[in-house]
């Protein structure tokens, strides 16, 4: 009695000594029938493989999976130069399907509605699947990066009693007969875990009723939260940020290059020092009337143009946004409270990530709530962590979705989730 | 003009070679008077350090965040062999209030209420830190040990149209003026995403509607969740489970060997092959009857108690659950359809983890779902997946605060908890 060889991965299959046996396992990417042959290419996790059927044994149809032994041979008309012949297939399952677009084709040019409606199936295709490749790498990425320098990764609850910011924009959920809500960010529970942990990360879903249908708006999406102690203002918190998005960079080259090359992504350079411009300055750089309370979509745009040709580079950072369109627990910029110690990073001009220092005295927090009209007492459980001693700390939050659109260069950003939810999406 | 020297973290002040001047920043950990001179417990990320007042200088009360410059200074009583004298202590806020319990104390000896409504404060505790600390090295080791498989990380919506699983237990959402869901699982999820990817993971939170107020069960909780494609059958989704605990394990030892020693964690050795009994053995060895559906928690107790005698192992997997008792996407047992090709893992006689062999062909999954008298049509986004060609696969789910209850041997798993929500608890 002979046992199955092991499994070869598509990618080995060029390493394999021709004449040996091997056995692959995956989908049935393609099956080309010529009059005297049928060739057969197999798709896994790991690539793609050639099979050449000459004894007639029919091929199910594509995407079926199935199991195929047979000899590996050196062709040199093959990718990687070695193909399989003589083979032996199994299906494992019954005929798939015809699938919604023929995922063979190089590139899947089907409309937004095909994509999102078929997902389970559409991100089979080799340049779609790379796209959440991508993703995958850089939140890799943003953990290491924060692991390798004493961060603590934090998990915190999604049901919140209150609207974590604001009342607008909120799910409410019905909770065992009474109102709770689904966080809209774990900013208060980061700053909270900053009094225990110093530093501290979460990658989470977040929750926004987002009543606008845009191309960069979800009601859900992945936020990759850090909050860290003992930072003297904000530019600290950039320089982490700086370390960050170097470190998803890193990543994406290192556990994603063969995905750069399928999606054609354009991979930043993170400069060693981000450039910072303020708001004021960047209101008067873009022509803009000195008293407008944030940048519009074209303005950014300007300021990332200006970044690019002055600095020769893909991100800016503009600080000091007018603290009247900042929440209440931003710190003032010291001397001017006009402006605060916020920043917003654009990455090739759009907005990528709002960060900043927060403020930390418990006086401040008293003031600043009293002074939206509201009453302290409603924070009263966010409240402790500050009157119990806090250091300065702030922190950032990057979108994830963003920053995979603007890296693949997605027109619209739910060609890079998995299963996007929006205004009228809770399907599939 | 002189530059302040960087931090030192207190953890790296043994280090410091007496005479050299060190700037340490934190809390007040403890403040000790005595008559001649105080002596100040700093506490940071890495630990504690040894600071002696004896100029009178007015030490701020606990927790209050401070910055404290002096000079590093030999003495064999101190922790690490190294203090600080001669400091000048600034405080970084205002003096804070008096918490709730002397976090300074070996052990934190209060009630749950008192741990949970001040968790902010009580998180500080070494020891309470220590066990998230010790949830945060096991996600860290669930993450390497995929990643090294060929694993790809997912993060799938929470946000669903329908219960995952069963009506029962699920939230419901005002998801726009209608009815959403709050995922109970990304089960379905994972599935569809074996088709794009054979083999993925997900850390996310999951919500049950859980009515029952036990030791066990929360209504938010996070669920490390693995799939994987190209199985025989579930004993290849045990074979990964095993090297998943190993590696958690390892990135215990590896990342958090110090919160091992506060909490007093047993940390389990996990055996080249974890052992397996049937079902129905199980039942037969416990004395229990034979058509019992599921094992009582004395049942498992046993079950566990039996593999550490037999086995010396704290770990043991018991296969072939009654089909009747498991979801309708469990593959059955060869042969004898009465039981599944599914498990659940016991950690010292309690649950951990369940998963198993799922069924693969769309005409089984047409069958289990008329058989339980739904129509497949409900089904329909999920389905797709398998019309277009599915491999078999199978996978399981570890939450995570189980878990870490376990390693600690907390009584209650709302201990270990950062946040936890249950039937009566929304804050803090």
């Amino acid at each position: 009695m002979q046992t199955a060889p092991p499994r070869t991965l598509c990618s080995d299959l060029p390493t394999v000594t021709p004449g040996q046996t091997v056995r692959l396992q995956g989908w049935v990417h393609r099956r080309r029938e010529l009059s005297a042959l049928t060739f057969l290419v197999v798709r896994d996790r790991s690539g793609l493989a050639q099979v050449v059927v000459r004894d007639g044994s029919p091929v199910p149809p594509e995407e079926t999976t199935i199991e195929v032994s047979g000899v590996a041979t050196a062709n040199a008309q093959a990718p990687g130069g070695i193909e399989v012949t003589e083979p032996v297939i199994t299906a494992l399952t019954e005929p798939a399907a015809t699938p919604p677009a023929e995922l063979w084709r190089p590139s899947l040019d089907v409309s937004l509605p095909t994509l999102l409606d078929h997902a389970p199936v559409m991100w089979r295709h080799p340049a779609q699947r790379a796209r959440w490749e991508l993703a995958a790498a850089s939140v890799r990425g943003f953990r290491a990066t924060l692991d390798a320098a004493g961060f603590t990764e934090i998990q915190t609850p999604k049901f919140v009693a209150s609207a974590t910011e604001s009342g607008a924009n909120v799910f409410e959920v019905d909770y065992f007969g009474r109102p709770a809500y689904l966080a809209q960010s774990p900013q208060f529970y980061k700053q909270q875990l900053v009094g225990v942990f110093e530093r501290v990360y979460e990658v989470g879903p977040v929750f926004r009723a987002e009543p606008h249908d845009t191309v960069r708006h979800l009601a859900e999406y992945v936020s990759l939260d850090v909050e860290l102690g003992f930072v003297r203002d904000h530019r600290d918190v950039l320089a982490v940020l700086r370390e960050v998005l170097a470190g998803m960079v890193a990543a994406v080259h290192e556990h994603a290059g063969a995905a750069v090359e399928r999606t054609g992504a354009q991979v930043p350079v993170v400069p060693e020092e981000i450039p910072v411009i303020h708001f004021r300055d960047a209101l008067a750089l873009v022509g803009a009337p000195e008293d407008e309370p944030d940048l519009a979509p074209e303005h950014e745009r300007a300021v990332g143009a200006w970044a690019l040709a002055e600095h020769g580079s893909d991100f800016v950072a503009v600080e000091g946004y007018p603290m009247a369109k900042r929440p209440f627990y931003t710190h003032p910029w010291p001397g001017d409270e006009t402006w605060s110690n916020s920043f917003d990073l654009l990455f090739r001009g759009l907005e990528l990530v709002t960060g900043g220092q927060r403020l930390h005295r418990p006086s401040a927090y008293d003031a600043a709530i009293r002074a939206r009209g509201e009453d302290p007492a409603a924070y009263a459980t966010y409240l402790q962590a500050f009157e119990h001693g806090m250091p300065p700390h702030g922190g950032f939050a990057i979108g994830l979705e963003r920053w995979t659109a603007r890296l693949t260069g997605a027109a619209n950003i739910r060609e890079v989730t998995l299963f996007p939810r929006d205004l009228t999406r809770l399907t599939p």
